[in-house]
């Protein structure tokens, strides 16, 4: 059945088309002080799907959860130079509290980098203590004077990850392994979202850090969105907090730190990427709800039988959702189309007469007439086919909207519709100055062959460019 | 093996043995601004637990979770009286933000209370639209002066609930329901924490609320810990915030709302009620490590013999970690013993040439020599056990330190070590003041049968009063 869309359509105006899922999907709405964001319960689940999948694969590569103060003294931004310069603008400050003015103004956390520091140093003695692998599920607030729901907002939602290690080696591998099992695994596996692995030019990393590894994914404007990131610190942040280790030699010596993060932009990454003019689609292994069966009509035995199917998706291991056959069924297939709900079984009093119901994928819209014991059969591989389908056309599309260029100028046409791919020694600064120009940043630095490389420096290296959120 | 505690022991200074335990079992410390606090991995392993097990709870019931933002408007606290007087002193103001003194200043959230009546307000239309049963886990700032890890910091973490309903008795009933389903079911089944159930009077109410159920649990040292509450709000916050909705007959009408909360109080109410002398003591089903593992020395056939006892701990459920033979044994031991966890298996040389291991329970130092194969099949039943005797323990703690007495001379002199119980009639308002002299409040209402009261103007309650956290 054709749905009249009730979005803006994609080609006509991009971030409306954006704007108008995340209100009629009910993802999220702006909160009262500006830039901040109503995380609505459907966009929330989404959310916690996420924290869920990620939070699994970070406790596997042996990190532990912890939580620090959201409350940080204004001190603490004064002692790592790059890093206030890296925040300063974007703080927001505690003035007052108790009814009184404060002695010392506080900052509402932007990142905890510089307390984690702190107690880093209190909490390492000897190497026997390294690595120091911690991780923290937090909001943090950074002043945002253009707002975008989930994009980009004066407080986030996110995971930040902080480790010590004895070595630049260890340090390395582990915001790696970070960076390729954790992230990216749960990228491509679940939320079906090819990326471009890869570390950014000097010039766009993060501030402090030595390498800043990132994962870049396409949206279906054309537009990277960086997914997640892993830093290397070096010894920068150990240097100014003072996290030191006693070595087997019995030497002081100075850690070797990685931070590393993913956030609620994840959510309009999974909006812009996989999204289409009938709103959301959400990857099956993502989605907090893989079936929704739906009454065509408020009668007894169609809402008996769709207790039934609902009950033998349940047993089959799907997350299911039942929508009682309240108010017009045209209009509640739409809803569920703009929420991207992958499968919709749709229970109506004449099927049920053929003892049959209709199953319908969100993606391709594909529609099957099955008897009602065959929807548990047959849903779960449904399921894993679209969720293969979801990354193949992703990968398509980003294969395909990468355009390999020769200079600035070819670059620059292209990431007017996609990617562009060019040898990073033809770009270099006054390169990256003219791509500035038009908007256009070095999205990540790439060997040949697609891998990350350890450094900048390193010989024959690519680079990816575009426009970016 | 009696180990020498390193504790301050309880009788000799509580409030001491508390702070020791929070920091020798590795759960919290303080932050860098006076009054917050850092959660270290253990301390937040546990708070995850309570987390999730009554998140799973609070779903059953048919919640959703959502999120508000952390920065709220100074007047949004100015539109319901009561409340604001309930938080002022407490607030934490932002007035700067992105370099710049704001045109309005900002509160830090005590409570989503404010907003999340705004977006209710905006949200419901019709009676179809109730309940609306909403959820949020976050972090809340009071400014708090006389800090104390857990119990009582200026940023704590916590779940808030807040639902919309149609009419007084539905709101009454989910309340009640919250109280007993979630959070009474997870007090005493999984954290085995006996409680009185009762209302507050109206001293103790919360803000703006008509009705405020309290689940109290006693401390090892005779004090209440109020250990969660549940609020009916009536109709006051759905005055002061527009929340209302089109009844069948199409009438405008106020909802009533309800609220209530958890917080990371709770692990304070844990490390006192169950904790001695050795240190913290945490129930099987809550603790995150269930069963250590402990090498004697660090010799290869003994990390042999640990890893298979961890493995076949884990296959049958358990959850387990290993503590391979690096340093002391004896220390060890008594580092295990201070973070409670309820099994501890010692894998030593001499007898693993008997084929077997000493396995102890936390709460009783009772030991078996068991064969290695036998741990796995014993362990879960003895978890079991421990978590039944614990309540047990805990329940006849309460009991016998509950005294039944006839005035408040009696109640006075019986809340130096424990909780006292009378009629609540022979107090009333002068009762309070006068037990308020000797820092005791009424804790809760109850009937005569224990159960609790709709209302404070029932006739035939008792009140338990008693000296408090």
């Amino acid at each position: 059945m054709a749905t009249q869309s009730v979005l803006t359509p994609q080609n006509e105006d991009f971030p409306r088309w954006y704007q108008d899922v995340v209100a009629k999907a009910e993802m999220a709405d702006n909160g009262p002080v500006r830039g901040t964001m109503v995380i609505r319960p459907y966009g929330w689940a989404i959310w916690e799907r996420m924290q869920a999948e990620m939070d699994a694969r970070i406790k596997e590569a042996g990190v532990q959860n912890a939580y620090f103060p959201l409350f940080i003294p204004l001190s603490y931004f004064q002692r790592e130079a790059e890093h206030v310069e890296g925040f300063s603008p974007e703080l927001a400050i505690v003035t007052h509290a108790g009814g009184e003015e404060l002695a010392e103004p506080i900052v509402v956390r932007p990142t905890s980098e510089t307390v984690i520091g702190e107690y880093m140093a209190k909490w390492i003695q000897s190497y026997r203590d390294l690595p120091l692998l911690l991780n923290q599920w937090s909001n943090v607030v950074r002043w945002e004077l253009r707002p975008r729901l989930f994009l980009r907002s004066s407080e986030f939602l996110w995971q930040e990850g902080h480790t010590a290690h004895a070595s630049y080696e260890d340090a390395n591998a582990f915001a790696t392994k970070i960076h390729l099992e954790v992230y990216n695994d749960f990228l491509v596996n679940v939320l079906a979202a090819p990326t471009y692995l890869g570390i950014k030019p000097a010039s766009e990393r993060f501030a402090g850090a030595i390498n800043s590894m990132t994962a870049e994914g396409m949206m279906r404007d054309g537009k990277a969105l960086q997914m997640a990131t892993s830093h290397e610190l070096g010894q920068n942040f150990a240097r100014a907090f003072d996290i030191y280790f006693q070595s087997e030699a019995g030497q002081a010596e100075l850690c070797f730190t990685t931070s590393w993060g993913a956030s609620t932009r994840m959510v309009g990454g999974l909006i812009m990427m996989h999204g289409d003019d009938q709103g959301l689609v959400v990857p099956p292994r993502l989605a907090p709800i893989q079936a929704v069966v739906i009454a065509v009509r408020d009668e007894p035995e169609v809402n008996e039988a769709c207790g039934r199917v609902a009950a033998s998706l349940k047993a089959a291991g799907v997350r299911v959702q039942i929508d009682r056959g309240r108010g017009s069924f045209g209009r509640r297939v739409t809803d569920w189309e703009i929420k991207g709900v992958p499968l919709r079984v749709e229970v109506g009093p004449r099927d049920l007469k053929d003892g049959v119901v209709s199953l319908v994928r969100r993606d391709n819209a594909e529609k099957l007439t099955l008897g009602l014991d065959e929807v548990s059969v047959k849903a779960p591989g449904l399921l894993e086919e679209m969720q293969a389908d979801l990354l193949a056309g992703a990968t398509t599309r980003l294969t395909d909207a990468t355009h390999d260029v020769e200079n600035i100028d070819e670059a620059i046409e292209a990431a007017e519709t996609g990617f562009a791919r060019l040898d990073w020694s033809k770009v270099g600064v006054s390169g990256e100055a003219a791509l500035k120009v038009h908007a256009i940043t070095v999205r990540c630095l790439q060997r040949r062959d697609a891998t990350m490389p350890l450094a900048e420096t390193e010989p024959d290296l690519d680079c990816i460019v575009a426009k970016s959120y």
